[in-house]
């Protein structure tokens, strides 16, 4: 936790700006895919934005890599920074672990484990969703035959996929909207599959746990 | 269990009135909505039901907002309860745990653990199947272009929903349908999830049990 | 296992004619179901079979209550036996487990716990989905705008229901058959969530086990 | 691991021959379904290689029978191996347990348990779904009222079935393509399990050790 390696310092330094910097990234994104008919200068302002913030994390990739005083194999060690350089929609999965470590610096009471880890994975989960819903409704828009024509459609297609329900009712049709739709069908389902996981431990826990609350007497607990 | 604090005290004499109210408020939610026809006397004295009920689950809140001495903090703290107190239909899952408690107090031989969690996400995921279809349904009657038309599809359209299926057959096209059936699915994911997860846990304990019992010379159980 | 009461005695008795009566019950109920054109002294014959099997199901259950002891709790507490009195198809999901019995008695190698389930549950499955698809291909076959026509669509509707996969090319129309196929997706669910389950251990297993194994210098297993 | 049984010099020698065969019997397969207009002389080849890859597993097998000592019985208590025999193209699903063999022997920094099974269940169903895609396709491809008309199509669809997810936009209507269909959502339902449970427990390890580090003053790992 008070690791001074240069490493460490460094992320201490640029944790909070780089996850401002990748929800601006997110948001100009969604404006971009959004906003139809706005005003050309804010669109190119989004695109700016989205500029700076990619240049900051291909910064802070170049430090890091500077600093591992590792060649080539950098890359490969490093392949989860590698891929969220090349995809830094993905980069506001991470906020979701930023928040809870400031959340526990300010001394706020923690919850449980299993809790958290459904918080995460079910944030996660959301976000996932979200960039998932934008980067394939920008695909499909205009796409002959597709199935999916608004915003709305694409989020509510989200729920059904990441959910794997799947009724069907609007799909994705264009290729590229596939690989995309595919590649969230994969982390949605650990995600989910780690919230229903989690919640089926903790209902057992707790259900075990007033076992022993009820024969209070006999058995102290830990005794 | 023989806590003497106010709030115990107050839970111990209302939750036999709340769950009644509960069940109540939904069985007079239902009569609303599926019977069309009725008596309009009949349709008021629902709508005068489900306002009473509703009064009381917020005196309740209002009580317990006094005795935990909380400010505003109080809302966020018991946020489950702030959501309960905004859609009542979710109290009667409350109910399923009340049952379980009372059954206890009569002596009732208790079952296993499993087979409690089983019972208890297995029961609040009929009632959330139940509610949902009832809500669901509200909102796509005489929608154009529903798939839902009767109070039957989309009781099956639940089933198929919450055990994630999902034939695509049955399925809600207005915005609000959506988005209620999308926390339905977050929701049954879950619940489900507890099920499936607590009766491997059974099995494998039921299977490993046998296996200690045929050698039963050997090791007294709990010996 | 060496139990001498009135009960084990009876039961070891039964347990071979009445798995055989399953077994042919449910071959009887399939002629029934899927040979149309038969000759009509075959389709009388096998509608004796099922009486005869069925009365055997009937004494045995009237056995079982008189042997209790109780009055009319015992179906309550029998409830599984109740429902498999009635509903005489779900029988054979009980041979299952006598084939174990059997292959242990004759001193076959056993397979691993996990093994076990999975072949259990994957049994049990099999024989779900066989049944399902009978009894629903029974409600669906004729109904207007079915999509189950012929009974290999049946199989295949009870294929993807049971995976929870729901393309929606094959769905129940019917009132009836969309009962019989949320049971089935119910216990489906719970029964591949087993298979599921098992095999996640067992694979962790194998894994953790070889992982000690290729160390086996340092530290000697159990030692 | 040092085993010297004839068996285990017989595996030694041979398994890296035999990974490259079930490659090449692979490649040469999704040659011949997806190159239609190939020159013959080249399709030709494919077929002759697939024959020699085949005739490897044979010898392999005879081998393996004949080392064993067993007679008829060989059939039954290498069940897996007969099926692998029979389905050649099932072989490279070994091959990613050999990756990890030959890994380990170059002395690379292994994964932990956890991130192994989802390696392990992770590729092997990519490699099932590809396989499944092709054979699949081989089937559907050209049958009237196919929804399956692409190669693309078809890999979309085994990622939609493999995830359980479903839509039903394409889905097979061939008798022999719902049946490898079938095996293909058992096999996948596993395979994607054992990914769901590991991720699921791997995701508990990481939260639950990082509180463990934060009181890292208290009680050394280990210690």
């Amino acid at each position: 936790m008070h690791d001074n390696s240069p490493v460490a310092r460094w992320e201490r330094r640029t944790e909070i700006p780089l996850a401002v910097a990748s929800v601006v990234y997110l948001a100009a994104y969604a404006t971009r895919v959004l906003a139809h008919g706005l005003w050309h200068l804010w669109l190119d302002l989004c695109g700016i934005a989205m500029l700076v913030c990619w240049a900051m994390f291909a910064v802070n990739y170049a430090v890091h890599w500077r600093l591992s005083g590792q060649g080539l194999r950098f890359v490969r060690t490093h392949l989860l920074d590698t891929v969220v350089l090349i995809l830094p929609l993905l980069r506001p999965l991470r906020v979701v672990r930023l928040y809870e470590t400031v959340q526990r610096r300010h001394g706020e009471p923690r919850l449980s484990l299993h809790a958290r880890v459904i918080a995460y994975a079910g944030m996660s989960a959301v976000l996932l969703g979200f960039t998932g819903a934008l980067t394939v409704y920008q695909q499909e828009r205009g796409a002959p035959g597709a199935s999916m024509r608004t915003f709305g459609d694409a989020v509510w297609w989200a729920c059904e996929t990441l959910t794997t329900v799947g009724y069907g009712d609007v799909v994705p049709v264009t290729p590229l909207g596939r690989v995309i739709a595919a590649g969230m069908m994969a982390c949605g389902l650990a995600l989910l599959g780690a919230v229903t996981g989690s919640f089926s431990s903790w209902l057992l826990q707790v259900f075990s746990r007033e076992d022993e609350g009820s024969g209070d007497e006999g058995r102290p607990p830990g005794g």
